[in-house]
């Protein structure tokens, strides 16, 4: 190995351990932190990254990237790949000077504060002028990190690299057109008392034991990780041997902690099963969010929902809760687990109207970034749309625009990526099922290696070495393509809402 | 504030968030990590250790340290003094070199795996190369730091600036010679069953709860802390706003978490007690490791050994347990919670004997470290002396020398500050009772506030503001002094045991 390229990747390795230990002060922030620590955590967080950030951008990074000939190396080889990454980070790093990196940070904890009071006292107009603040802001940032086409590109750019906002308004306009009428079809039956068997007596305890029983099965690696309880479930990790979940449980309801495990296992399977050859490096991540959250619902969804699943589980689970499921018949539980009901809170979507949020949303962003919506206009906007979409309007700010977390924290430009999430769940899953069609059975079976294991060697070993267009390529021979995605929507749910016209 | 002062106050409170956050690794290592994190957990925590150590030892420091006139500042304020301790910390540092340290941290890991494994295995050969090894690296150490009259010396200055070998001579011979009587005294006397009482059963959740009860009386501020389980009982924090504690619950043995609890929480009242102005230097931190120590042990022995807390305490002891006190009395149980008894592991010794483990290994440190004693005759001698002072010769090496982990860290000089901490525990607690005598009647009610609002103006709002003679002399007028100590033990242990010639 070239010197540069050893002494890259110590410099790289300590920039890694820095990035992993402000994950652990996260991490316990979120879970165990007394309340008196939140100060001088800030300021723990604060200086980590800080030095981070400083290592990246300092001339030693520059100087070690110009001194190796990445046409020395294999193209797709590790090192190789690790070069080009860095660089494009690098690159990026250097166009945000500390000072705006600083005056961004420092208006995100006023901001998030006096959105959870907003959300809180349905205040708006509270949320407003912190909202008009992170606008301008991430104006200023899309301009200094440039763009070709769209300002929204240099935002999302920091998400989903190389994802445009051309692909993304293409992918939105085939989800709109072969959803929104699906959502009305569905929208036109009764489903009141469809999913009232998830609600009852489900005992903490016993959920937490049947969640670790199926995502052991799934081959979550307990040893490497663990599982905690916070108020709003993540995953995170410091390294691929220590990848942790939590989870929030609701004795009264088995949904939200059981699809909530199951998700944030999906992208704890990606983060373990990361090959190790790139430990302590930039590359030990996942390749983006959009490509995490594939992963997080596949395996919530495209398992987790699934009849062949559950023909498997159910009996199980029944054992775990005979009072409250002893009486109820599979198919029954299957029909309550994908009820469709258009409501006004994006994370409690299913999945036929989740991808309608955050098209919302999405539009929304662009006409705020560029002028052709004013945030005094923001909340007539975002009722309009609803209704538009979903048939609903939200009776308050905080069941409205103000339900989401992500403006506050400055982060706009993120929200797609869980649409692409979704969109290459299906893509990637009915991929593996070309390759290996035993998969459903397996499924049927509490069998999951063979699934893992294409998972493995197609997505998850390579971490953060390709970028994701390129990666999608290189696993399903295509582009991004929504028409895998909304097949699979017409024919689970078709199916399950006798629809006209259903496969 | 003169600007290179505020350059200053700068640059350490950047390596301060550097230690701070490497606690927290430490923390979660011993409480949450699962066991895979354990390599990267390692490099985390070298590469926090090191770029800390590099920040204090570069030029920068010397710089800024040059450019302040301490003359300028009042002798006694809090910026005159963070200048004179930061500029001993920074010539120690400057002392040994990062090869040194390096080459010190390497061999640890192996050390103390190998005498994990020896202790688990009786197996004294296995450790005693990587004991050699210690030895000759901490002699390495001494002759780097340098020292006056003895090489420990310069060990021990490392727990206890100022301390001198030849000041904790002095102290044990006084202990040796008041102690040992004391101990052949008690020993002629059986007391086997008397600690019968708290042995039993003792419901965790039980035993948890009565701990959270007294510490809160204690002042121990929960919203600025937390308690959680680890094997080996400790106190850490990261900063004044988060201290920690653990404990290990045995539900047959009220004992180990009931003191243990204790314990912890005199270590956490200290620093939860420094004074805000002290936040973000390195002078948030008790003042060494003795002054710490006299803090735990004043709040475990000292007041929760004590009649008059026990007076108020018990009753609420025989409602949380009544199955297992209900039956048992007042005197009974208080003398159950002050039974000597000579025995071979020193964390399990009573307020008498313990020194005695204490002079052992301090004796034994010194003639390794002098080269009068060899390691392969250490076994030997460690039980040699066992009998002289104790009158009890341990059956195996686990029983014996292989009992501690200090060595297999590699801190030669550690030990003499826990028999510091017992002396200092009592003068103290002494110079208080002088103040406020009324202390002993406020126990006795549950009251602890103006022993709390004397120790933290006395001592704990300094952190490390003074060196630990200096603290000790200020405080009591005195220099380190054992004859409040052997008092105690005469007066408490005479009554207890009807000694003749007790007070």
């Amino acid at each position: 190995m070239p010197q540069a390229l050893v002494r890259l990747r110590e410099h790289l390795a300590t920039i890694k351990s820095l990035n992993d230990t402000a994950a652990l002060l996260g991490w316990d922030q979120r879970t165990y932190m007394p309340p008196g620590g939140a100060q001088s955590r800030g300021e723990q967080l604060a200086t980590l990254n800080r030095l981070a950030h400083e290592m990246l951008t300092s001339p030693k990074t520059g100087e070690l990237l110009a001194a190796i000939n990445v046409d020395d190396l294999p193209p797709d080889s590790d090192d190789a790949r690790l070069v080009a990454v860095v660089s494009l980070d690098y690159a990026r790093a250097q166009k945000l000077p500390s000072e705006f990196v600083a005056r961004f940070a420092r208006i995100r904890p006023p901001a998030n504060q006096a959105w959870q009071q907003a959300r809180a006292n349905n205040d708006w107009d509270a949320f407003a002028p912190h909202l008009q603040t992170v606008l301008e802001l991430s104006r200023e940032q899309a301009e200094l990190l440039g763009y070709s086409e769209h300002i929204y590109d240099a935002l999302l750019d920091q998400y989903e690299r190389g994802l445009t906002t051309a692909q993304m308004t293409a992918v939105f306009d085939e989800l709109k057109a072969g959803t929104v009428p699906l959502v009305k079809a569905i929208a036109a039956q009764n489903s009141a008392e469809r999913d009232a068997c998830l609600h009852g007596d489900y005992p903490e305890e016993r959920q937490e034991q049947f969640g670790k029983y199926v995502t052991e099965r799934f081959g979550y690696d307990w040893s490497r990780g663990r599982q905690d309880r916070t108020v709003h479930p993540f995953c995170t990790n410091f390294g691929r041997n220590d990848v942790r979940i939590t989870t929030r449980f609701n004795p009264d309801w088995l949904s939200p902690a059981l699809f909530g495990t199951l998700h944030e296992t999906g992208h704890a399977l990606y983060e373990q099963g990361i090959k190790p050859e790139l430990s302590r490096t930039p590359l030990e991540r996942g390749a983006s969010l959009g490509i995490h959250e594939s992963q997080s619902r596949l395996w919530e969804n495209l398992v987790g929902r699934s009849h062949a699943f559950w023909s498997f589980f159910y009996p199980k689970l029944q054992e775990t809760f005979p009072a409250r499921l002893g009486g109820v018949d599979l198919d029954t539980f299957y029909r309550a687990v994908n009820t469709v009901h258009p409501s006004f809170i994006r994370v409690e979507a299913d999945e036929v109207t989740y991808n309608l949020h955050i098209l919302l949303r999405f539009e929304l962003e662009m006409a705020l970034l560029t002028g052709d919506l004013q945030v005094a206009d923001l909340p007539a906007a975002w009722n309009e749309k609803m209704d538009a979409y979903l048939g609903v309007t939200p009776p308050t700010n905080t069941l409205g625009l103000l339900q989401d977390v992500h403006w506050s924290n400055g982060t706009l430009g993120y929200f797609p990526t869980y649409t692409l999430g979704n969109v290459l769940s299906v893509q990637f899953f009915d991929q593996a099922l070309k390759e290996h069609p035993q998969i459903i059975d397996e499924m049927g079976q509490g069998q999951f290696a063979t699934l893992l294991g294409w998972l493995q060697s197609n997505i998850y070993q390579h971490g953060r070495k390709f970028l994701p267009n390129e990666l999608v390529r290189r696993v399903t021979g295509r582009p991004i393509d929504t028409s895998p995605y909304l097949r699979y929507l017409r024919e689970k749910f078709g199916a399950l809402y006798n629809l006209e016209g259903a496969a």
